[in-house]
């Protein structure tokens, strides 16, 4: 997956992942009424398929973020599913962020959103992700059984290291006795962890999320993770911008994929020139603007 | 939540919580072939109903572990959420085990499992749990909406402080430059995050998750944390007994419900007295079992 992912990233020029999360404040009124939780579904759905299909050929991968579909209970993760699958039948790489983790044999389970499960003897795909996020807390063996899929498969995943809100200080940022702070800690272990899934490209399958809203620390977990590739949420909303970016790609301008979700998908609320039916217009525009800020700021 | 979960606790005199997750080697064949995500789904609930038929008068709650449902998809969450509605409707407590953690805007999300979600301008209750579990890592502003949830309602939730697995020590472990461990440092943002939800018997809405695997860690949190209710896992199946949870209990022999998953459900199979149809038979034996080894450990 990360090989796919980075060749895509240099084809396109756009280091860019379409966080879909959509609210239903964000959709227009002609996509369905958000009145019931299966109407909310079938809305984000339909408000998903004209962002996929007006930004698929500009970026290498969307990332839905399952929390704002499992709020819907159960029509809302059959529209994450369906999301996920149409952007995969655009050829867009899914980057599923489900931050999930738990001990060995729970892991093991949750390892079937990349790795699929076992039923009557065979394997069964019940989520359709290419990669997913993954939170370090429980430690090692947590993570192993997600390692063991990467190391059969095309997939992915990205360990939380140091995130993009301002809560994350709480306990990323506490210093060790060591020396080390504690998210450097983490990001040594997710180094340590990917170290025998390096790609053609020097990149691991195994990459670290890291928040565009800390440039510093971004610049300094680059160097020290020189074959973990990232995965930046935090763009434009949350408040990072395209030169914060520099210190978290590699001299050749790779090593990254950056997230914007309401920036990109809410784009048609923003700009008087647009109206409810330009949510894909508006999305595209976002998108080139995204990919030309991202282009100066690696200059 | 609390309050309501040590009153049952006191008046069953068993602090102990079901953990609903079975596989399908744990399922009698009688109960359905897994044989494909939907059919494994039905026996799931099948067999869960058994188990909860058996114990419903003996203890106070269950804890489904989600991903073990999860893995199958959508009709494994149809399973998981038929299990705690048929849970609750036996007057059991449900603690799903979810271990979700994100930034702000995506826990407001998540908190659905506990506060519902709106739709249409009304409130629409998709999750049906009364506590669940949550992961640190993002620092407060990821608790928060669960926080403000437990204020306006009866429900609760359980951070992960020190969990049962191998691999808690690689961040759990650490030392940190203030002379506390990680797993310290967490608990005091616990305790302070619960301090203003102390229900009537003294203890908080936000609990801690801390594993029966851990005895020596898990007397220093309670003296550490004496408003901080403790859901243990690790129980049975994963090397915890009676004896090393005494000092999880405060001196009134409450504070906290001890997890057990294998050691009750799959109880029919580790005995030879019992066979197939015996699944409720033994699970209830094993919960008397247990009940009597928390009670001997306590005296």
């Amino acid at each position: 997956m990360i090989d796919r992912l980075i060749e895509r990233i240099k084809a396109l020029g756009a280091p860019i992942a379409v966080g879909l999360d959509p609210t239903p404040d964000m959709i227009p009124q002609r996509l369905g009424k958000c009145d019931t939780l299966e109407a909310t579904a079938g809305a984000l759905v339909r408000f998903n398929r004209e962002v996929i299909d007006a930004v698929h050929d500009l970026v290498p991968a969307v990332k839905p973020q399952i929390a704002m579909y499992e709020r819907y209970g159960i029509p809302g993760l059959e529209a994450y599913i369906a999301t996920a699958e149409y952007a995969r039948s655009k050829g867009l790489l899914v980057i599923g962020d489900i931050k999930r983790g738990d001990i060995a044999s729970t892991a093991a389970a949750y390892a079937a959103h990349i790795g699929g499960t076992q039923a009557g003897g065979q394997a069964h795909f019940p989520w359709p992700e290419d990669a997913v996020t993954l939170n370090p807390y429980l430690g090692a063996d947590s993570v192993t059984p997600f390692l063991d899929v990467c190391a059969a498969q095309e997939k992915g995943i990205f360990l939380l290291v140091k995130t993009s809100n301002p809560g994350s200080g709480d306990l990323q940022d506490l210093p060790l006795a060591s020396g080390k702070l504690v998210y450097e800690q983490v990001a040594d272990l997710v180094s340590q962890w990917g170290e025998s899934l390096v790609g053609a490209h020097g990149y691991s399958k195994v990459g670290a999320v890291v928040g565009a809203t800390y440039p510093e620390q971004g610049r300094s977990l680059r160097a020290r993770m020189p074959h973990t590739f990232f995965l930046v949420p935090g763009y434009g909303a949350q408040g990072g911008s395209g030169k914060d970016l520099r210190g978290f790609f590699d001299t050749n301008g790779l090593g990254c994929i950056v997230n914007s979700s309401r920036g990109i998908i809410a784009a048609w609320q923003k700009d008087s020139r647009f109206g409810e039916n330009d949510v894909g217009a508006a999305a595209r525009e976002a998108v080139i603007a995204m990919k030309n800020d991202l282009r100066e700021a690696l200059e």
